[in-house]
């Protein structure tokens, strides 16, 4: 049985990867998707959707001490962290995982996880990435100009990823995410046992 | 309008891959194939594909002397070539193309076309290559053990490439194909363009 593969999958605000993401998994439901640990308080929406797991300071800071997060940030006095565990044990079951983490963390996982994939979700273009945020309606026009300096930003940073997708239309997009995975497994290097089987057996 | 993308492939007699071939064409019918130009005699089964173009040794050595070719080769006294110009053509209209090709071949294409992605396909075994080679009843019991003896110096060769596909099942090693050409233009060192429009438009 082959490694599983890690996909580190990062985009600005507003680009649609959350429901990207749930389309993808939907497709491919063996694919492993990374909880992050956070320390913020719990918002409404958090709670269904199971993509944190919520612990006090403490606890980030002893997991800490023991080495145990691929990655991790403070951001406006919370911690972040992707726990190293649940993504080494995916991978060498076979099971490939999806990462969902902005640049910042994306860059240190490129050091601590240097077989990632990376993808990056764009949007069309900044002024359809602005249109979506004021439809959206649940920022402040300061917020919504924040947002979008932070996405200039973040798009900046697209060439340091393997791949690049356009998330105009969501159907190709979830197509493209699952193409990149589907093309992962194939890479040859990721095949060096297949070849010498295949040769084993004469 | 971004640049098309060349693909390489090989895989060893008898491992599918002209069936692999036209199922994909079938499925992308806008992916250029590259017609290989030979000075072997016709035989009764070329006709129809349209895989070849016969030259006459004049005409090929001609071609050879305006450096008109990406690779070629001379194989039991005749030339075989893949032509320039309908590859370069076909790239700078935005066009994908395929380049059916040996090992050798393709070699020479890692040269002249360095931007080629490379894809192999294997046979799920030797064992399984022998038996479809046997039931084919083209080939003598001398002309298969050649032929074995090839495909192994051929699949040896298998990690040169960037993708390797085993063709066990036909309408998956076809997805196979479909994915890597999909995912090749995904790729973020293929859409610096892209990305730096999506920054324009703010």
């Amino acid at each position: 049985m082959s490694r599983g593969i890690p996909f580190v999958l990062s985009g600005p605000s507003g680009c649609g990867k959350d429901t990207v993401i749930t389309r993808v998994r939907q497709k491919m439901p063996e694919l492993g998707f990374s909880v992050s640990c956070i320390t913020r308080p719990k918002r409404g929406s958090d709670k269904e959707d199971g993509k944190y797991r919520f612990l006090s300071v403490g606890e980030f800071e002893n997991m800490l001490a023991q080495d145990a997060f691929l990655e991790h940030n403070v951001f406006l006095g919370n911690y972040y962290g992707t726990p190293r565990r649940p993504v080494e044990e995916a991978l060498a079951k076979g099971r490939d995982i999806l990462i969902e983490i902005d640049v910042n963390g994306a860059a240190q996982l490129r050091e601590t996880l240097p077989e990632a994939v990376g993808i990056f979700i764009l949007p069309p273009s900044l002024a359809k990435l602005r249109k979506r945020l004021e439809e959206r309606a649940t920022d402040s026009p300061e917020q919504i100009a924040k947002r979008l300096h932070e996405a200039r930003r973040e798009i900046e940073c697209a060439p340091l990823y393997d791949y690049v997708i356009v998330n105009d239309d969501l159907d190709t997009a979830v197509e493209d995410v699952c193409s990149v995975i589907r093309a992962a497994h194939l890479r040859s290097s990721h095949n060096k046992s297949t070849v010498n089987e295949v040769l084993k057996n004469a």
